[in-house]
């Protein structure tokens, strides 16, 4: 009897809402937000409910939602906790589509129960929640402003998503002060029912929403945010505030895999993965925010520097490292663009430096030389406060540097200097031109650009990178080589006998019917049997002895290694029985186990598990102790498409040593790929299996594939298998 | 004939300044000199020099230095490049002291020559130089402005020291933006005579300068730089800004410890080593120059967060990890200083939060708590704006607590709102309250300030730590165990023979002779010899034939490994002996080499080499990959003492391993230790080796010491030995 959910639209662009709890004491929240909706000039019709009725602001106080006759888009509820569930019944019954729940007590607060029972009631009526623990929504679209927070608000691009009120409020204010005009604030709260992923749906599409800001403080639904944040990315910037990446604040993650690294790794790994900007402060994210909501995007990566001081431009060179931003360096092109411009004890060779004497007519011939070539896509102009400056003539002149640049290729100025080129900058900043007072941040900026740019190039997916694959291509699907229905069985099997972790040639069964090669082996009772296991292994082979009366193999003589032929395999078997025989007379040999002779590689280790936060993640790193100690790893969120899974295998510091190092040959990357697809796809498809780590892979030769020496797998406690 | 060279108090404190080259051209360099001179009020005689005579802003302009019949302690030259040799002749026969080379056109444009040889004059004739390339230099203690720079300079207690002029002059006038008071800035330039080192000689002395800031862009003489940033850091804060960290700016090093990592690495290494505080932007500096400039010192390392919300409280909580501030964690403690003013919902654990609703006076009553708590050595105070603020009670509050703190414990600040919380901020800021816009850059300042604060309370050494070393404890003095002499004589051995490297067994002799244990090997000739070899050597050894007739020794049965007592020796011998005249019937046999049985142990790399900025360093990594995949190494800059190859070694990312993972047993860290202090000893001492690389040295378990596989030693080309 589930009614259909309202469009998350709504919530953007309502026609009528309803302040049930609003207040006529202008202390109250209940009367900051009638005030507030009606200061943002809201077209729609606006039913403040108060049982007290009378009037506020003037408009009509209802004495409760039944007197209202006409549709209620919102119902904004500001009363106290213990009445909330009451009032959301009457808007069910009332046919409201939305429900904003600034009221706090739930499950911030241990009660947990209410908020499952009030959200479910909600949707099960038709409705969807926004919170409940929040301190509204803004949305320049209606335009309204249903927050207790400021009531002015600069009208702009950048929408704005926070999880925690205070900060919210709080970079609500902010904005304004940095000059960032907003399309949207949402404060998400306990996301009891609508989450970032529903408002990023939204503003996706959204034409007035050029970048969005993000401040999250935990993730409850990460497999939808990963799958709205990988759509929206390759369109708009996404930028992330995430608390708690600390040790004080990480939760230690259960299984080994997670020990591994503290969930902030994975999270920082997840979104690079899907293209979000991760800022350090939240000072950082609103100077990208403001950057990247005017900055026009580059046509490519050949970045220029052009300063009239060496050490700026040695300082300029080291941030376009740190920050990713490519220099230009092909010195011919240089020479013929900047030679005309460039004074003699000047360079032509980028930092292109217009050294200490050089005028605003200088920069400006060498910025235009720039602009005019094709071959050079974005300009980051430099200067340090010399004899040669003055205030009207900075501003006119980075003005019409601006102006020249404007809508083609991005330039970005930074001047270092007193209080002249810091007025001029304030000024110049304030008609939203990109003056840094700092090159570095400058350069933070630019890189951050040159993400967007690359996120939007590159196929939509970044993590593609030079694969070239396109976002579209949604790997981990269950290859046609795999056995689904045989590695059901297993787990089956070992979940009837009570087990949660699969027994060593359960684990072996699984990983043959996934395609992922283990050493063979077999048993074989004689000679005969022997030859054809060896024949079929292939060789070299091992053998050993099966007996339970023989504990010690090799001192029994019962093992022989790298056997290389059919002649070879008959000469160990005499040679085990009659040793074994020698050792211990009584002892009953039950046969002769064939294996595969393990030839000497890479050891990697790679692994799947139920990440708390995003669902079933993939880990790859080098094995032993660069895992354990280096902590050089890398996670994934499934589903991983190829291009994801080679930027993941690239990630790790000891990359190097897959690609050879001392004239060593080139790994098999493609096998090692190959191999997380396959588990990433195992823990997709069956879900009762929570942890998978193969430990180690061995990794051969490129050509020559990989071989899992062992492989853990655990099953959920649940018994949803 | 060399005349005694003067103090370089006197650059700081002149009593007469001689302008050669003042100008009456008000747009000239050399008028603008003499106003900022005027200008800042320098009580001494300032004498104008210019061949046209006449009045320059009041004073008697000279026509020549002749003419003046005072003494002249500084000179400064501000004329054409091709003038300034004999400029600098004739102020050796006037005997001025120091002379400040504003003039450019030497070795910044390859004129190396004359620079080198008017400095040289200079010297002989018992002046100082600073410069040539500079802008000039202000001193408080004069006070005098003799610089190009601005005219208007606010005294304080900041040092600056900038080796670009362009960067100077701008850094110049942007302290006067960020209310910085400067107690000197000396620009350096060419640093053909004067260096960083020299002015920190002063300025460790001088009462008035509390924090020290460097823009550097190339090192000259770093074992002298060195010297002095031990000797100042444990007193006062020093802050490095250092361009050309990137690939870009980086020279390649030519020896194969340096190649391991770009310059960068050892410089950022080194200046660990000293105690400096690196800033990664000129932004960073200052604002950890303006707050250091003030804050007094903790007492100790409990740091406490108050906010009044969470999401805050738990960012600053990872900036504090970021940045190595401590969080104070006695929850019995924090209980009782804390539980009587944090309300129901709020947190008494660190970060204590004092929840949304808090007022300005739960702010005072916390902060009170943690200042009356003497186990609570520092605060940091948080809040995002809420209904409960104003202004006006904001700035009372904040300026109470600040003065209750005031001498006491640092108290830093961060509120997080729109303009009421940025013109508080402002206001505040102003009268010298250490108020931040961004919680991340509050807590880099402190942790700036904990740097600090360990670099004065670990009996000096940084680096020493926990060792407790303090830094007068120079170490890799020469240990009475080595002989130099017979190293010298290698060393002159190899050059005899026209080598720039030592053999293999020359190499051996020369760590035999440092104290460095290699494995131990004889050749005897008979089975006598064979056993006293072994006997001499230590069980197990190994034995291999010695014949150049025999190629593969293990082919044709020669080696014997592992041999534990005399009666394997014996059985060896005959084994060897019956094998290969079996093998070969007519090989002639020339001895039987007994060689220690290499164990099984953790390599290492070690090495040193001389770096064209630090002079000799050391070097530390992990065997093979580490050191050449993941750059996991360490260097120090030597003399060295113990503390300092400790944190050396602490340092690796690896360093667990050395700590023994996974069951394993400690490691011989301080033979490690002992290694690099001998190896650094060879190289101070003996001048013309240019690189030892010991790759590897074996490393057992605690108390077993450490064995040097191969050493590597290379000598410098020049013929000084």
């Amino acid at each position: 009897m589930e009614n259909a959910l309202p469009d998350i639209r709504t919530l953007f662009e309502p026609e009528s809402i309803a302040i049930i709890g609003a207040s006529h004491s202008p202390n109250k929240i209940g009367y900051r937000i009638v005030e507030n909706i009606i200061g943002s000039g809201f077209p729609g019709r606006i039913f403040p409910v108060n049982p007290r009725g009378g009037e506020l602001l003037g408009l009509h106080v209802y004495g409760s939602l039944e007197d209202i006759r006409d549709e209620i888009d919102l119902a904004i509820l500001v009363i106290p906790a213990k009445l909330a569930f009451q009032a959301v019944k009457d808007c069910a019954r009332k046919k409201v589509r939305i429900l904003v729940v600034i009221t706090s007590g739930f499950s911030e607060v241990g009660n947990f129960e209410e908020e499952r029972e009030m959200v479910s009631y909600a949707r099960r009526h038709g409705m969807r929640v926004l919170g409940p623990n929040i301190f509204g929504i803004y949305s320049s679209v209606a335009p309204v402003n249903a927050t207790f927070g400021p009531g002015e608000v600069a009208e702009g691009n950048v929408a704005l998503i926070t999880q925690s009120g205070a900060i919210g409020v709080a970079m609500f204010g902010k904005t304004r002060i940095e000059n960032i005009g907003l399309s949207a604030v949402v404060s998400v709260g306990n996301k009891s029912d609508i989450d970032e992923a529903d408002l990023l749906e939204y503003l996706g599409e959204h034409e007035g929403t050029r970048v969005i800001l993000m401040y999250i403080e935990g993730i409850k639904n990460g497999e939808k945010l990963v799958t709205a944040l990988k759509k929206i990315t390759p369109r708009k910037p996404v930028i992330v505030i995430k608390s708690g990446s600390s040790k004080r604040g990480a939760v230690a993650a259960a299984s080994h895999t997670g020990s591994l690294a503290g969930a902030d790794e994975i999270f920082s790994d997840v979104m690079k993965q899907c293209g979000v900007l991760r800022a350090k402060s939240i000072q950082e994210a609103l100077v990208w925010c403001k950057y990247l909501s005017t900055a026009p995007l580059p046509k490519g990566e050949n970045a220029v520097i052009i300063t009239n001081g060496g050490g700026l431009g040695v300082l300029a060179a080291d941030a376009c490292e740190k920050y990713g931003v490519n220099l230009y360096d092909d010195l011919e092109t240089l020479d013929t663009t900047f030679s005309g411009v460039v004074p003699e004890f000047g360079s032509v060779k980028n930092p292109i430096d217009l050294t200490g004497p050089a005028t605003f007519g200088d920069y400006e011939d060498a910025v235009g030389a720039a602009i005019d070539n094709d071959d050079i896509h974005s300009m980051i102009c430099l200067g340090c406060q010399t004899a040669f400056f003055n205030g009207r003539e900075l501003e006119r002149s980075i003005s019409a540097m601006h102006e020249r640049a404007s809508g083609k290729k991005p330039l970005t100025f930074s001047f270092l200097g007193g209080s002249m080129i810091e007025d001029s900058t304030r000024k110049l900043k304030l008609s939203g031109i990109p003056v840094f007072s700092d090159v570095y941040e400058a350069i933070s900026c630019f890189g951050a650009l040159y993400s967007v740019y690359r996120n939007r190039s590159h196929g939509m997916s970044p993590d593609a990178g030079l694969n070239c694959v396109s976002r579209a291509d949604v790997g981990t699907d269950m290859n046609e080589d795999m056995d689904l229905r045989t590695m059901e069985l297993v787990v089956q099997h070992a979940r009837a006998d009570g087990r949660t972790f699969l027994l060593a040639n359960e684990a072996a069964d699984l990983m043959n019917a996934a395609g992922i090669r283990m050493p063979a082996a077999k048993v074989a009772r004689n000679l005969q049997e022997c030859i054809d296991a060896a024949t079929e292994i292939g060789y070299p082979v091992v053998m050993k002895v099966v007996s339970r009366d023989i504990i010690h193999k090799s001192d029994a003589g019962g093992v022989a290694l790298n056997l290389e032929n059919r002649q070879e395999v008959m000469d160990a078997y005499q040679a085990i029985i009659h040793s074994c025989k020698r050792y211990r007379p009584d002892a009953r040999i039950e046969g002769i186990e064939v294996s595969e002779m393990i030839l000497k590689g890479l050891e990697t280790i790679i692994g799947a598990r139920r990440d708390r936060a995003f669902g079933p993640i993939v880990m790859f790193g080098l094995g032993g102790i660069y895992v354990e100690v280096m902590k050089d790893v890398a996670f994934r969120a499934l589903p991983v498409n190829n291009g994801e899974v080679r930027s993941m295998i690239k990630q790790i510091r000891s990359y190097p040593l897959l690609l050879g190092v001392r004239g060593e040959r080139k790994k098999d990357v493609d096998g090692i790929a190959d191999t997380i697809m396959r588990i990433g796809s195992i823990i997709r498809e069956i879900d009762s299996i929570s942890d998978i780590e193969i430990n180690p892979l061995v990794v051969y030769k490129e050509g020559k594939g990989c071989l899992a020496l062992d492989a853990r797998i655990l099953l959920t406690s649940s018994t949803r298998c």
